[in-house]
């Protein structure tokens, strides 16, 4: 740095940013339509740069499409620091999901042009392409892309080609998207937290222990479809019976001790007709927790479960695992730096784990990984209704840039040994005899 | 009787009209798809009238569209006696499932007329029109028909009206399908059971007590649909897992000492999303049993357990009355005569409950009702596999026989007093604040 002068963001200049890319996409009830590769998406994109450019950064697109703004360090020959998000939405999503962390990146570069201050690293914000459904971007910087392109074609047919071409990328040199090893020391991301613990808690600051692991499958309960009528209860095989049992297991199993969540979000039940005992359940159980191990545990246990309750109503439990994403922690130091930066600027803070994706799962590949959320109102994310106060919104970019400044001086000397935590991910499906 | 050589049906003669009927409609796999009015219906119909005819009936139509064959009885000033059923399927139903009632009371009449016999009360055997959905026509019979005629219009849209007049019916004249009182003495329908309990208990002929009295409830669970990763396990209203424990409630209850049964058959979750906790959750509930007084007891304590259950999970448990059918018991001295029959040929037989639903439930309005089961293979009905054997189907039909010469002498001597069994319908949607 140039310069001792203490550095603060300016949150008015953030929180407007945020209001103009919010009006890309925006939709008759106020929520953000800018799902990847549509028009609303390459409209923010093409504003995003520009902001990127009038902050003083050299912005590239790899060939995945990702967007990486890069404010050059003092010391060039030193390895990046980088932050950054995504800008593309759900259906009628909010406005705080991605694009506030991009936005809070690049009025972190902002406040240090204003003082004409450099890092001794330079400093990426990136914005990674479709983080919302596939996380093309992130993966392919992280080497972990499918080789088939069909794997990532989208919902309405487009073809992944055609996509990426759209966006700036190629997907024929997606592998030249992959950063080299210590190209990038810490990746760093600032996201609203889209749950309700921060709130709950009355803390500002929510520091990221890592992110979970993820582990879904596809279960189907087969009993018998007889007439709901005629049928005496002892003579039933009810799959639905059996997959309220299911349930019932899973929401206990996750309401043990510690962090895990559990969940069976959707389900359809066969033929569901009033008059006739369901004959078929299919279901889909969600889990996801810090440690691998944890995760293991509780699916041998429901598995013990399951059997009982085959047994119990005379019905046939198949699993099928289809989602393995493993945990990534974040490092400690910089989970450290994080909660030394709140003690100086007084700001309460609490660790949690991130249960939701974000690139930084990706990242934690690559780098060093931290991550940094703030309160959502009533835990609401991915609907029109998502909200973080603009207050909120500029004290967790004084965060992210105090975080940052701070990392800039720790990874000035290097520690024993950067360790690169490595998650595996094994995308699409998984059959299971 | 003109003479006293016993009489006994014919068996073949029945399976050749009962395999010769599944011919119309009959689907690729082996089905029956004759839906009341299609093509099919009308087709049958025209087969069934004139086979009436052949076996010395006189045949008409009454507003309703129910075709009535009479073989009238050697003391013309008596009421009649009376048996029947439906032709119409549901879609890819079973060749039994109505038409054997009405092809077994053919069968009786055809029997009498082989040996130039007279009941001494003319014996009808009726072909309800459209049975399996609307029971328009032994409604109409009863005099309950509601005077909306949208009520009945079909889901492909055709209007009553035309519907009526395509098995010259006619929806203005409605009124006039009903029977006087003590125009029929009484009514005994013979039906496959449609349910396990005959073929499990090894037994041969089934004597309904009754057709139970049917519930039908409308229940919306709300909780809030959150994110499945980021909402911890203690913070959650999760529709689903209301949604659970109430299944498992109304199946606790119906399991309890007694004939009632009760079933969640439909049941639909909001948003759906396997990622997303339920929101929501509707679901459709259907209770039957013999006995008012008991089903109103059964929802008294359901009503206090999903009290609980609200309380429990943080959720909001409504609950809609659609649909209350009462029982209607069948007359004790049918029963009797049954089983009487089923002695004197040496048949097992099992009292049980009717817990679907048949035309003789509206005929216990207007005369004593009485119902005859045969055993269902596996208890399958409504479906291409549905099955009786042929030696089944023809004791059944001589059980039919034998009783309704027993009835035919029980009411030659009045009893002190013919009690009509009201039961009352509340047709459509009841709803409640």
């Amino acid at each position: 740095m140039t310069t001792s002068c203490p550095l603060t963001i300016n949150g008015d200049r953030l929180n407007r940013h945020l209001a103009d890319l919010a009006q890309i996409g925006r939709t008759a009830t106020g929520g953000i339509d800018r799902v990847a590769y549509s028009a609303a998406d390459l409209e923010a994109r093409q504003v995003v740069q520009s902001w990127m450019e009038q902050a003083g950064m050299g912005v590239r697109l790899d060939a995945a499409g990702n967007m990486i703004g890069r404010y050059e360090g003092s010391q060039p020959h030193r390895p990046a620091l980088a932050t950054g998000s995504h800008i593309d939405t759900v259906p009628n999503g909010g406005c705080y999901d991605g694009a506030y962390g991009v936005l809070a990146g690049i009025e972190v570069v902002r406040t240090l042009r204003d003082q004409q201050r450099r890092l001794h690293h330079a400093l990426e914000v990136i914005v990674f392409t479709d983080e919302e459904s596939s996380m093309i971007g992130s993966k392919a910087m992280a080497g972990r892309i499918v080789p088939n392109p069909g794997y990532y074609s989208r919902l309405d047919g487009s073809p992944i080609q055609t996509c990426l071409a759209q966006v700036g990328g190629n997907w024929n040199q997606i592998a030249s998207a992959q950063r080299r090893p210590g190209e990038m020391l810490a990746f760093l991301e600032l996201h609203v937290e889209q749950g309700p613990v921060l709130e709950t808690a009355g803390v500002a600051i929510g520091i990221v222990e890592g992110i979970v692991g993820q582990r879904r499958y596809y279960l189907s309960v087969t009993g018998m479809a007889r007439h709901a009528g005629t049928t005496p209860m002892a003579l039933r095989q009810d799959a639905l019976v059996a997959t309220a049992q299911i349930v019932l297991a899973v929401h206990q199993i996750a309401q043990q001790p510690g962090d895990q969540v559990a969940t069976v979000g959707w389900l359809e039940v066969l033929p569901n007709v009033p008059n006739t005992i369901p004959g078929q359940v299919n279901l889909k159980l969600d889990m996801r927790d810090l440690a691998n191990a944890h995760l293991d545990a509780m699916m041998v246990d429901l598995e013990g479960k399951f059997r009982e309750i085959a047994a119990a109503t005379g019905t046939k439990i198949q699993i099928q695992p289809r989602l393995r994403n493993d945990p990534a922690p974040a490092a400690p130091r910089i989970q450290a730096a994080i909660a030394r930066v709140c003690q100086d600027l007084g700001l309460s803070s609490l660790s949690l784990p991130s249960r939701a994706s974000h690139d930084a799962q990706e990242m934690a590949a690559l780098a060093d990984m931290g991550m940094i959320f703030v309160p959502s109102q009533a835990g609401i994310s991915h609907a029109d209704t998502e909200y973080t106060s603009p207050e909120q919104c500029a004290l967790g970019a004084e965060v992210l840039l105090q975080s940052l400044l701070k990392l800039d001086q720790l990874y000035q000397t290097p520690p024993a040994k950067v360790i690169a935590l490595a998650s595996t991910l094994s995308p699409g499906c998984i059959g299971q005899a």
